[in-house]
């Protein structure tokens, strides 16, 4: 059930009454009723055995919100109704003295939020109807243990009191009493534990407990209203971007018992297997308990299969039941029962929780037995859950020792011994043994080393930094900006939070989580199986965006390739640019004068060149958009302050004055590319017009290597990009200028090769002048990564670890736009998109942001006439799927 | 006349002839013939005494370029039947050996471009028609020496010769002759020249001087063609932003001659005093002379009112001719004039050229004349060139030393001794010497040197840099980014292409040019008089859009409100957090718990509340736009390179550990504020969010100050700014914090006082979102700066001096778009404008950046509905004025 789905326009103006009995609601009205409300509702509705009850709006929960915690006018009288109405269906009244009604006040809101929100059972015992429980069930022990509970959680619940001291009572009791168990206890020592709670009660409230039912009724609605805003259900619905203004509904039901003697039971069912998605029954229950027993685990359940044998009519029926559910609702059904004495009662219905695989195997099963469309499939899969079958997670079940948590960087799981250095890693590796490089940050530097690691760890940067992009075009898992850590490479350790990890001792780390564990976490190895790409299949079927990875290297264009891309939508010459290349650029860029530069551009020729030439033989006949260089070319350089810090250290310890001069003129010119503000300086196609020969010697390698490729029978399609374009005359001039470049060599080759020329739109002037940008481009790519720097003035390596934390604490960002697009960037894509193709109808326009491979963006994309989105190779499944989810939702919407 | 003046659709769509004899054009096609040619056209028009001839189109000149350097087919033709119908005209045949006609070859375009353009006189002469007008003068003489003067003009222009070869051939026959004066020389030593002349010419090209008139004509043309893209017309038009598709015209005059003995002669006359503008005939003239010695200072001219004894007739017909042309064009006329042999011809006329004092004055006095409308006189003064009337200049005529040349980032001339540090430059003023500040860059910590200071130059930063923001604000001349300057403050000097200036040396500088002079220069005082008041009296009854001020201290509201700011659009207050208050700041910042910070906010609460005091009783009955803490904090902070550096020393020298420990303490606090994109970081109303304590404090000491006058009978107009918004939650939040604050305040003291809160629109998504945002504000004030830098990903520390000079090289970029509004930058404040009152119909709209006191981009507000701009108290009559020329070009449109 995705979040993204809102109220209709009938849900949001339904009438104005706060209650519906059960009979009265259906499935659809769970914007209203809750989830749990609707169903119940719907469950009745088809017939199943349901207790009688009924649903206090959502709307009546926003309206006591919004009053301030007080109770809508009107509520409390709809509410006597309701229960006189309950009372009479049920011939029992609550609070009798000889055959009381109980019954259960649970929290229900349109999502699921286990355990989030509050639940009160037993409801409408006291000192004369837990008498009338005794005597219709003839067993004190249980009326007593019924009243008990109810105290207990009713204190803790509405009374909001602490659950230590009745635990305490109950053992000074069971001490008394010389048992161990709860279950050894008499209904006389229930009755005394009862006399014990209503004592700490009156202790802590200063008031006796209420013993009026209609109070205890109205206290504890009210307490589940209050318990939409506790902290946990915030946080609960931060995490998975559930709105704060749905607000929760609250379901009154007529209890019944499933520990009313061994003729009782209450259990969890599966329509089908949660985990693997086979189609079995699945579930567990117990005999003689009360529901939350089973889920706290106190004893061992049995496997539902087991039901058979031991109430083999329950069973039957419960069976048939489950099969009704799933062919009504068509998907796999999460089923709460309670059988009491003989009798099945269905509490609770609701698609159940799965695993990415069982989601796909219940998608891809229910399409092969006709239950439900191939689009229905695809949107029973979500597109994030994919990653979890692309990548090793630590194994289920384990108890870790949790160190820190970091940014999840780069999903996946990694295991390895703790190495300082980009050497260290590399060596270590090279003698077979896994590897955690560990670094404040990554540089162009530690690139072997981040090659030769299993995982990589770092104290700062955040998810754009030199670290994550790498590690997540390799597909390593990365944990970055873990700011606990402190580390001390030259004494060989890190601490964090007090613990000193030594290098050479084992780290596990989660990039899907930003977790990081101390020790080994054994892994789970992802198996992709047939439904994985039957499903990809339907999705390519039904999407009509395309998908493109980024990727820099033929290793990576292969993997891209291997997981469904449709060309690469980025291909990042910078990365070609590090490693053991790095000499020959930091001398192109220091170079003493234009012959000294031209020959460090020879040297770059050849080895781009070939780069191209392996590119594009992996992807041939698909194709690869290749970026001009991009970043300010500093970051090629020395770090400015270290070359400071030595001359000082040099200079006051009186060093060779040789060597200190040296050191000074290559501050100097080192100096010369140093900025104040580098992501808004001298980069991107500004390079281009500065230094044309770098550019041109680009342009050279890549229609020279599409010609050998050519010439060899490979089928090369090329596009040219030129990035951070803001003024059409860049573009108009730099175009002109590879035209010229490209001509030439194909004469020269005596090859003609095809070849466009975009541009990135990544600034919010190239959004607004896409008119005249865009009658000098084939194609525009969105940079949606630097569009929402720049349309927010935020810098993310600033900002993401300092200050939206804060931000989406205090609500003042929704979700973080540089994983999810927001919508002022959204509007800005929408307007360089719509101006640009007014004078260019048949540009094409990609997204090669991160954004390319979030579902929600993706979908965003979609729907304002994207071409296709480009990102990272492990994303392309995701994007593949989300892009079918925009057509599928898009076909809902229409109906 | 403005260069925004664009082509008309109907003069674009003009019919496809290339010629237009004199009498068929008029004034208003100077896109078409030239400026020149329209006014000959049109003086031809209106009777007055024109020689015959035609004009050549631009649009011919164009068709040249275009293709490439070859004529636009049809023009050669086109030319011949316009030379046979001249001759016709005339009664003279071009080369005829009895009597010739001789005619000039001259280029003008539609603005003036004096000097940078070729031109050929006495063209038509050949072996043959030199004996013609020998014949018709009766002066071999005069006629050898025309011949030789051609011939040494179109060699020059036409085949590129150099000019010294033929200054040596003279040299050598006039030595020969024993002569030293040319006009020494006999008609019999000119032939002589002639012939030597032409050996040179076939030595230099290899032919023979073209004989043929016709070709003499069509080489002349296309030389003159040519001459539109030399480099000294390019420079020139770069300079004065003329388009470079305009092209030139050509025009072909018969011949008269001023030199054709005592009763002829040639000059310049102004109808009013292009210097005061004081309404007297001005100008000069020589007797017996061509036009070309007037210009070139060979011999000394005599007044205009001379001609008058010397030559009374033409005199009187000049003097009427003088009065037709003013009263015709409504405005002062430049006209050159020759007389031949008694006869007056006029030869040019256009627009003069005037000092700002003269535009004023003869503005004036042309509507007390009833000459021009009040609109009309406001359109005749340049809104840039009152900045002349604001501040002291360079006086004229002086030599001076140029030493080099910055950017020119606050207007006005300064002239002082060298000093390098803030405190001696404090020290030798208070012993009243004049000192000019001479740093890398400035920071806060200069504050007091910059005060005491004359004026600031600085070799790093640009038009942005803390020097130039601050001299601007103070009104202080500042040259910046002088990147020539090699600075050695240590050793007591600068040195600068080789010079080497020491500290006390005296230097000038001319913060409108950016000129850096060695030595005193005598400086002029501006005296704007009451004319310039009466002007901005009319332009303040014209305009619509409200012009207030940036200030930031009482001093400078003072001067905004006598300079006619009707208050103050953007009042900065972290200038109040510098000088004497620094440590305070910095305790803030790095405070050790919140106690501390609080201690620290106590103590900025009563300075901030006293300055506010100030400026609200300066600018009584008039609102104060006050907005809270913008920079990040980091810049109140030392740096921490320094301290690195500091660090690596004192280990290195074996310093004290204890304060070794203590500058890494402090090393580690200022890193934490460190950004890598300062810019784009944590600013703004990110601070109010991060650290709320600092807005309240200054919403406090606001509102506190705002009681304070009222209550002592002042009227403060309070409007509180949020700066940096890019989310409408930050607003929302801001505002609330802020009004919770003031609500407090005003109860606290028992006085009521009304205020405004707003934002400052700054950042592409605040445009973008501005619906969202325009629901909390009650104004905005576009932050132009910032916007163009997010806007274009530009930082303008990092791009102005970098790249700015080759992109406006390449044409890549039109103007620097940090002093006049980009057409994207303006669309983005025009959707934030929409937008904003889409929700808010009611929101007040300022522009506070920079371009507040451009004129371009006053008018650019104005056009699209801005309320009004805030701009430096200097620039506040120009934005007046800028104004106002914005309505009455907008009723000229509207005509």
């Amino acid at each position: 059930m995705s979040v993204s789905e809102t109220r209709t326009e009938k849900e949001q103006k339904v009438d104005t009454r706060f209650t519906y009995a059960f009979e009265e609601g259906n499935a659809s009205m769970k914007y209203v009723l809750g989830g749990k409300g609707a169903n119940l509702a719907e469950m009745t509705k088809i017939g199943l055995p349901v207790p009688h009850g009924f649903t206090i709006t959502t709307e009546a929960c926003n309206e006591y919100h919004k009053a301030g915690g007080t109770n809508p006018k009107g509520l409390r009288e709809e509410i006597e109704a309701r229960r006189i109405d309950l009372e009479g269906k049920m011939g029992k009244k609550l609070g009798d003295a000889t055959d009381p009604l109980l019954v259960s006040v649970r929290s229900g809101a349109a999502f699921s939020m286990p355990g989030m929100m509050d639940t009160v059972l037993n409801l409408g015992l006291n000192d004369q109807s837990v008498e009338g429980l005794t005597a219709q069930t003839g067993d004190a022990r249980f009326a007593w243990d019924s009243y008990r509970r109810f105290i207990q959680m009713f204190s803790k619940v509405v009374l909001e009191m602490e659950g230590q001291p009745f635990e305490d009572a109950m053992s000074v009791i069971k001490d008394k009493a010389g048992v161990k168990l709860d279950t050894d206890l008499t209904a006389d020592h229930w009755k005394e534990v009862v006399a014990a709670f209503r004592v700490l009660v009156k202790a802590a409230s200063g008031s006796d407990f209420p013993s009026d039912p209609d109070e205890q009724l109205m206290l504890s609605i009210e307490a589940v209203f209050s318990s939409w805003n506790n902290k946990r259900a915030i946080d609960y619905r931060r995490l998975y971007k559930i709105p704060d203004d749905l607000g929760t509904a609250v379901n009154i039901q007529s209890m019944v018992f499933g520990n009313k003697g061994e003729g009782s039971a209450t259990g969890v069912a599966f329509t089908r297997d949660p985990a693997t998605g086979e189609n079995a029954r699945y579930g567990d229950y117990l005999l003689n308990a009360q529901g939350e027993d089973v889920v706290a685990g106190i004893r061992n359940t049995s496997p539902l299969t087991d039901l058979g044998n031991e109430l083999p009519e329950c069973w039957a029926e419960l069976s048939k039941n489950m099969e009704t559910l799933e062919n009504h609702y068509r998907d796999m059904c999460d089923i709460e029962f309670t059988i009491e004495q003989g009798k099945l009662w269905m509490l609770q219905t609701r698609a159940g929780k799965r695993t990415a695989a069982s989601a796909i195997k219940i998608a891809v099963d229910m399409v092969k037995e006709g239950l439900i469309t191939k689009d229905e499939a695809i949107l029973r899969v979500h597109p994030d859950q994919l990653d979890q079958l692309l990548h090793p997670q630590f194994g289920k079940d384990q108890k870790v020792d949790v160190l820190t948590k970091g940014m999840n960087a780069s999903p996946g799981a990694a295991v390895g011994k703790v190495v300082f250095d980009a050497n260290t890693a590399e060596e270590r590796a090279a003698e077979g043994e896994d590897v955690i490089l560990v670094r404040w940050e990554t540089t162009p530097d530690d690139l072997h080393g981040m090659i030769a690691a299993q995982g990589i760890l770092t104290s700062h940067g955040g998810k754009t930094s030199h670290a994550a992009v790498v590690a997540r075009g390799m597909g390593t898992p990365c944990v970055c900006g873990a700011d606990a850590l402190s580390i001390h490479a030259d004494e060989g350790y890190f601490a964090v939070n007090g613990t000193k990890v030594n290098e050479g001792e084992v780290i596990s780390l989660d990039g899907t989580t930003g977790t990081v564990v101390l020790g080994e976490v054994d892994l789970v190895d992802p198996v992709p199986g047939e439904e994985f790409e039957m499903i990809l299949d339907w999705a390519d079927n039904l999407r009509t965006l395309g998908v493109r990875a980024n990727a820099d290297t033929p290793e990576d264009c292969q993997r891209a390739r291997e997981f469904g891309a449709e060309g690469v939508g980025l291909c990042r010459t910078e990365h070609m640019f590090l490693g053991d290349r790095l000499p020959i650029v930091r001398h192109m860029i220091l170079a003493e004068d234009d012959a000294d530069r031209s020959s460090a551009l020879d040297d770059l020729l050849k080895v781009q060149r070939s780069d191209f030439i392996g590119i594009f033989e992996a992807m041939d006949g698909l194709p690869v958009t290749i970026r001009l260089l991009d970043p300010p070319l500093h970051e090629f350089l020395p770090d400015h302050t270290e070359i400071q810090v030595d001359i000082a250290r040099m200079e006051a310890s009186g060093g060779d004055a040789a060597e200190i001069t040296a050191k000074q003129d290559l501050l100097e010119r080192v100096q010369k590319y140093s900025e104040s503000n580098p992501m808004l300086g001298m980069r991107g196609c500004r390079l281009g017009i500065m230094w044309p020969e770098i550019y041109q010697m680009q342009v050279r390698a890549i229609i020279e290597a599409a010609c050998e490729r050519k010439s060899s029978g490979g089928n090369p399609i090329v596009e040219i990009m030129i990035p951070l374009v803001s003024l059409e005359a860049e573009l108009e001039t730099l175009r002109g200028e590879a035209i010229e470049v490209a001509t030439k060599v194909m004469a020269e080759k005596g090859t003609d090769v095809e070849y466009k020329i975009g541009t990135m739109i990544e600034l919010p002037r190239a959004a607004i002048k896409a008119d005249e940008i865009g009658r000098h481009a084939d194609f525009f790519s969105f940079g949606t990564n630097d569009l929402t720097q720049t349309t927010f003035g935020f810098s993310r390596d600033d900002v993401e670890g300092k200050f939206f934390p804060r931000y989406i604490n205090r609500k003042i960002l929704k979700a973080n736009p540089f994983e999810t697009i927001d919508s002022g960037v959204l509007n800005m894509v929408e307007i360089g998109a719509e101006r640009g193709r007014a004078n260019n109808p048949g540009l094409k326009l990609g997204v090669c942001g991160e954004h390319g491979g979030d579902p929600d963006s993706v979908k965003a994309f979609h729907n304002i006439g994207i071409n296709y989105v480009s990102c990272s190779p492990f994303r392309v499944p995701v994007a593949r799927l989300a892009a079918a989810h925009a057509v599928a939702e898009g076909k809902l919407e229409a109906k």
